[in-house]
């Protein structure tokens, strides 16, 4: 790895804990604002953080698996929602711009070589979409292990400045490797961690659930080696989130989780460096049922249900708002000394 | 009343509604943002509303109440607290500039004629605080009509232009009159409608709910008649919310309620002119346990909930971050036909 991940910094917390106990308010008035704000402290490193820098990073990929007809979308939609990211078209541009954040766009492995915008798009190719996981592995150990290390990469190269990297994705068909990665590192069973995605019936739910069994016993994750649950029933998307998410930890960068898919990124960067875990924010609760196992494992409750269920880093946008209001009252607010108000 | 509240714009919601259909997303995939971003098209009657001039009006009080010792707190903190306001230095200050709106700070009637920082205030006082509601009418009925007015004076005449206003409060003692308000206009039980306000202990909310139920008593509020439920049992500064929400909804501004003490406000309007509830919209779920007995009556259901008690705004501010966001999807996002994307 290319860095060791650090603790969190316990004398910028206890000093931001202090604080929110000075400033003019009843304590704990503001709620989880309190403590976010003492754990993006001490993630940070500054007992007073502020998130003026926001980047979200919406990777892309294709997955053989769609070939299985688990989703409601034909394949050749991930390129051209990319080429709409490009072109600022899509819902996570419209909301990045809402909390003043900077939106990288990454092709990890879409099937399409070339499509219009892409000449905007942070190109960390893996491969033209996955293998089919349910026939085999996803993809080779090598591209695993290249897939994670091109997510650190754009984290060095393209946002080393960032104080708080909100996750996102988009794939055709990624809910389903991210239901096997979920069921995989949990132990929850194919039916608990799959959901409808982008809107499926019943029978194709029925047959997604079954792909996700196949997946899981055709290739046999280990599910202590992050490394090889990515390889055997991963994404080149899915696999690039965890190495944003690994590089931002190691630079003391707090990292938003956004649904689903994110949520399995988050899970390989947990077993990869359990130590990254202590960088990760939760964003909202997604309709998309695995979700709720994925926080669970990971120890974090979410911001609020808004009953969303797009991914991009959509949640994470709004989740980014919410991590700025609480860095700002800790930062900007008097003290009672300060005020003169009676404590 | 100085306008009428006029009724949605069925076709700026019809247009805004068919437009969510269109746009590069599976349909529904944005849950809430989605039928928030419709509904605020019907208030403001564009069918792509920008919510770019936020105002967040917190209008402060005192309560002769407070005299019945139910506030952890003494009631000098009213006009320090108004004080940390003009200066910059409150938690609803670093909010609203989190969002970038624009704070409105409203001295309806705390006790105290001079603080420091008076001067940058929008002084509306109708009187150094109410009378104690234990023992008799918080104020004359003329009084409660002027605070009404004074708070549609503050829209009329220093946030004309603004595209949504959020509700914010400050005034020791004032979940008391807030408590019996929800009681008399809801007819929930003192018990309830009454909670912990600032950090009081079972003693004291014992006390606080006998007060309650002892100005219910001595007062008899009408609950049918606005007027009288803020005469009787009421606030300076919840009255002039009430008459801020009113003004809001004559002029199509949305309404963005806060916590309990705004939540008050927002009913009595609703009694003054129910057509105003169509305005309203929800933020965050406060921990004071009235508030979901508020927002049921209203109708609507919150946004969020971060354990947050403070009230200035705060959680108003926090939603509308969200409700920007909302917009700024249904405006900013690309149609499946502009992207190039297959449906």
């Amino acid at each position: 790895m290319a860095h060791s991940i650090p603790a969190l910094d316990e004398e910028a917390m206890a000093t931001a804990r202090a604080r929110q106990q000075d400033l003019t308010k009843p304590p704990g008035s503001l709620g989880r604002l309190e403590d976010l704000s003492v754990q993006i402290a001490g993630m940070t490193g500054e007992s007073t953080p502020r998130l003026g820098s926001p980047v979200i990073v919406t990777m892309a990929g294709d997955h053989g698996v769609a070939a299985e007809g688990v989703s409601a979308f034909p394949q050749a939609v991930t390129a051209q929602m990319v080429a709409n990211f490009a072109h600022g078209g899509a819902a996570v541009n419209a909301l990045a711009g809402t909390v003043d954040a900077e939106n990288l766009i990454v092709d990890m492995g879409v099937a399409a070589d070339e499509y219009p915008g892409s000449d905007s798009v942070i190109r960390k190719r893996i491969g033209a979409g996955t293998d089919n996981i349910a026939a085999g592995p996803a993809m080779s150990r090598e591209e695993a292990e290249r897939a994670i290390q091109a997510g650190r990469d754009v984290v060095a190269e393209h946002a080393p400045d960032a104080d708080v990297i909100g996750l996102g994705d988009m794939g055709i068909g990624n809910t389903t490797p991210s239901a096997a990665i979920s069921a995989a590192i949990t132990g929850a069973d194919a039916e608990v961690v799959t959901g409808h995605g982008s809107g499926i019936d019943e029978e194709v739910f029925q047959q997604k659930v079954s792909v996700v069994r196949t997946a899981l016993e055709t290739n046999d994750p280990d599910p202590e080696d992050g490394i090889d649950v990515l390889r055997t029933v991963g994404g080149f998307e899915i696999g690039g989130l965890a190495g944003v998410a690994l590089e931002a930890a190691s630079r003391r960068i707090p990292v938003v989780i956004d649904g689903f898919i994110t949520g399995a990124g988050a899970l390989l960067a947990s077993r990869i460096d359990e130590r990254a875990v202590d960088y990760f924010l939760p964003s909202h609760s997604s309709v998309e049922s695995g979700h709720a196992v994925q926080l669970e494992e990971l120890g974090i409750d979410p911001l609020f249900d808004l009953e969303m269920r797009l991914g991009e880093g959509t949640g994470a946008a709004l989740g980014i708002g919410v991590y700025k209001g609480a860095c700002d009252t800790l930062r900007e607010m008097a003290t009672f000394e300060e005020a003169g108000v009676s404590n």
